[in-house]
């Protein structure tokens, strides 16, 4: 899915709301136990509730490899029965030394048919570039996460300089707006203003609303740019709204809810025909 | 595999060998096509052919995702046909927020049993924390690695501070040196004093030695503690040393070379009787 195709659906549904698929196979309703892949099911359930609700989803590898082969079998059907019209990420915070970041690569792009893969940049241009090498797919650098242990190493400043921004400012250059995106977290909406300045074109996708608390308004008003520019991720608190039968309504009615918010978001900050991208 | 184990076996074996069972399906013997699973059938000759001249294997996850859930099956069975009597490391640089960490560090402490797993230090301390509470395995953190890009990141001076020294210094307070050690590229080994003294105790797993192209004598020399405290990782080097049927006996040969080079380092850096830990 290119930039005019998500900005397209963005603008359809009027939300920016992807979806995190990160079912623990301890944590899913438990009557689910009777299917062959409970969590496929789970998964399946989830996506049919929420699709109307959302633009895309995140698939987290750490969730599905758990479960080892059987876990990652769970991640490629999953995968594939996301619809088309939804953009499909892989958070594997992946990178390696160049010909092995080419195979990784591979495996998401290939093997897997996912539109963006989320990389770590702490080993450089040479673990980054084989993801960039698919121009027809995006590669997502962790910039600022969500974490608290972003203040160990990401926020740490070389002269005014914390490391974040130097992996926004160097790895943005490695790619365009079309085909890369950052993680930027929501918890700390207060670096939003500035971040957008320094990447004014380019998509965020935002973790930490939700279970982790970050506030979606804050980070619309300071995040967005014309094209929307923020795909804001909500794991927990849409797929463990509930936990008996009718756990899927439930989990549709909280992405709803969100959506909603960003309906709202986008109104105050984009008046009718003022996006960007008009694809008509 | 705690310390003292490995280091029994460093003795007995009189090497710090650890081979990399990085098989790119599209690289390995093509007679092996005929196999179930030709991956599978690859790395069971070559840990056959190989394990009596290292103590250590090591399987980067990448290149058996790139064959997707069959892939991580054939990672499962590799894993599980590794002897005992070595040191099973799963390369796989993840890290994530905690609650995701601890999911990882299940995958690959429990669901697959191996002693130690590499991670990305990008995230900080809770993206870390949950693979060291498994005391009993390895946490094995990025520190200088032995790729080109190092020089984006990692070698980026903070003050007189290089990143990756800013990493050792922090992470290592996180754990010790029974239950952590470090990655350090073999390609720059006019940092080994330094980092050797920074951490005089820890074990350092080194790759870039062989395709990549740095010196096993000069990282011994400058790298090694009264434990030895050195896992040496080639890869490419040994599992491609041939490409016909007679390739295991081909790595086998190179992995008995850099054997016998190591005992040499060993001998020189570690006259008989003088190695700290004598398990006797």
């Amino acid at each position: 899915m290119n930039r005019n195709q998500l900005v397209t659906q963005i603008r359809l549904k009027q939300n920016y709301l992807c979806v995190g698929l990160d079912p623990d196979p301890k944590k899913i309703p438990s009557f689910l136990g009777k299917y062959p892949d409970p969590v496929f099911e789970f998964n399946k359930r989830i996506i049919d509730a929420t699709k109307d609700h959302c633009v895309a989803y995140k698939l987290n590898t750490a969730f599905y490899e758990v479960s080892g082969a059987k876990g990652w079998e769970t991640l490629e059907k999953t995968a594939a029965y996301i619809p088309e019209t939804h953009f499909r990420i892989a958070d594997a915070k992946r990178g390696d030394i160049g010909n092995t970041s080419g195979l990784y690569a591979r495996a998401f792009f290939e093997t897997l048919s996912f539109d963006a893969v989320t990389v770590s940049p702490y080993m450089g241009e040479d673990s980054i570039r084989p993801f960039l090498e698919y121009t027809d797919r995006w590669t997502i650098v962790l910039g600022l996460t969500s974490n608290e242990g972003a203040s160990d190493f990401e926020l740490q400043k070389n002269g005014n300089i914390p490391l974040y921004e130097a992996v926004l400012r160097k790895t943005s250059q490695w790619g365009t707006a079309e085909n890369m995106m950052f993680v930027i977290g929501a918890t700390r909406p207060g670096s939003f203003t500035e971040i957008r300045a320094l990447l004014p074109d380019h998509f965020f996708l935002v973790p930490g609303v939700g279970a982790q608390g970050g506030s979606l308004n804050e980070i619309s008003e300071k995040g967005m740019n014309g094209d929307c520019g923020l795909l804001v991720n909500a794991s927990r608190a849409v797929i463990f709204a509930g936990n008996d039968e009718d756990f899927a309504e439930k989990s549709a009615e909280v992405a709803a809810g969100y959506a909603s918010e960003m309906k709202s978001c986008l109104k105050k900050m984009h008046p009718p025909g003022r996006m960007h991208r008009n694809p008509d």
